[in-house]
């Protein structure tokens, strides 16, 4: 099997400008890869331009079977959904062989790839990712339940990724967040051409990823208002182990709220501006190696 | 003259999180000051509500006399505007002495007070505030032009400072942030009470300020779209020196843009998310040394 058609996706969420500055820059002046063929999608053109996530609906939370089989789900981004996997998908019979999604976040993120299914040849590029790029982590978002469809954008084509690069608030450009999300598709696509050829580079037998255990919430009044931020030695220690008792919130009280969890975990997407209306603080995370076949 | 009653201000842009939080907590939690009568307002509830900077118009230019005056200017910020001018002013005899409007940056602003006029107690209060806080920077706006009026909320009372802490994103909650923040707001009522009460210790003959100069614009396509980005030796350097011939700008076909300014100024706003919309990149200051009286 080769991967030949490579989708590069920017702007799916209208106020990551990174994604949007980066499709224009590319399909102006990226180096041609031998037999592969690229195109460029802005996803969200009419939030891109009111500089907001979406419009109506999580456009990355649209490409569940269900959601884009059902023409009476209304809305900007459903049926953008639709135009998009009627382009590059249809998911389940992709004429994309591989989907790169641009995304960034106001958390301490550093160079995050997001996996919507684990593969052979994710883990491998991931490896191989991991080899060539510092402050680099992968990330995996199981399914909610066993067999269920991923809604991500991604989950179109059988293999993609999601790059995830922060800290940087939404709504501007930032040099070190373009010139990190470049070079990891850069990367990703000297991985492709090298796998197509059979010349990939020894690969390490397993990798260390992170998996998705829970969500945590702010603590919030009866009314629903937030009434604590993220402790000063939480903020921006995404991927850093969290122990039984260690401090997650102050409170407006001017009180701290200790972790609980008895198992080490790691945090990410902590203080994420993108979750603060269904009041997630951050999410935790499990540390597994995962050997690569 | 005594500064008596004092209106503390959150949320007059309504995606600047720390304003709207330190309100409820000030509100609950806020020591007393002898003599000193409190007010808390959160300015934009419908915009909060959103998480937008405003609704219609951007709440902090509205408080021009020309717009307060004319009832046929619509939109929510504009009527908004003159509930708030009845409620604290109006302005030019306003029953508020002294406004605090707290704001906060994606630019690298430290603690930045904004004064929109240059009086002997605001000079006095800046030399004050600056000899209690690290990282503090006094920014000067001068009406557009001479004898024009100032359209910031805080110019309805004679006395008065905006607050812009920074850097943080919109729609998030920081503690370093809200700390600094808290910490100047307690810092200015200490010197207003200490004012009133002529205990005011030794203050320095001259403080030195930033003046607004020039507004420098992203360079643009034909089409209006941003085809370059703040150079990364210029990122995060508010407050800075900047040369002539010092990098600017890395554009879309990676190219660099210099400054051509010849006398050296001070970048401030440097990659202010809100100004986006407005093609601003920046804004150059001038340093100067101000006696006070």
């Amino acid at each position: 099997m080769k991967i030949k058609n490579i989708a590069i996706v920017g702007g799916t969420h209208g106020n990551e400008n990174t994604g949007v500055f980066l499709i224009e820059k590319l399909r102006n002046c990226m180096p041609s890869y031998k037999n592969l063929n690229l195109k460029y999608l802005l996803a969200n053109p009419m939030a891109t331009k009111h500089s907001k996530r979406f419009i109506d609906h999580d456009l990355n939370r649209a490409f569940g079977i269900k959601d884009l089989q059902n023409s009476e789900k209304s809305g900007y981004e459903f049926n953008r959904a639709k135009v998009i996997n009627n382009e590059l998908g249809p998911k389940g019979k992709s004429k994309t062989d591989f989907i790169i999604d641009m995304h960034t976040s106001t958390s301490n993120m550093g160079i995050t790839v997001i996996f919507c299914n684990i593969n052979a040849l994710n883990l491998q590029l991931a490896a191989y990712l991991k080899s060539k790029i510092e402050n680099f982590f992968i990330y995996y978002m199981p399914p909610k339940s066993e067999g269920e469809n991923q809604p991500y954008l991604d989950s179109i084509a059988p293999f993609s990724l999601a790059i995830e690069v922060g800290p940087v608030a939404n709504g501007i450009l930032r040099h070190d967040v373009i010139e990190m999300t470049e070079k990891t598709i850069k990367a990703t696509l000297e991985f492709i051409t090298l796998y197509n050829n059979k010349m990939l580079p020894e690969i390490p037998k397993s990798v260390e990823i992170f998996k998705y255990y829970k969500t945590v919430l702010f603590p919030t009044d009866i009314d629903g208002n937030i009434t604590a931020y993220i402790h000063e030695k939480l903020q921006d220690k995404d991927y850093h182990e969290l122990k039984k008792g260690d401090p997650i919130f102050h409170t407006i009280t001017d009180q701290t709220i200790y972790n609980k969890e008895k198992e080490p975990t790691y945090p990410v997407f902590i203080n994420e501006a993108a979750y603060y209306y269904k009041k997630i603080a951050f999410s935790l995370a499990k540390k597994v190696s995962v050997k690569i076949q």
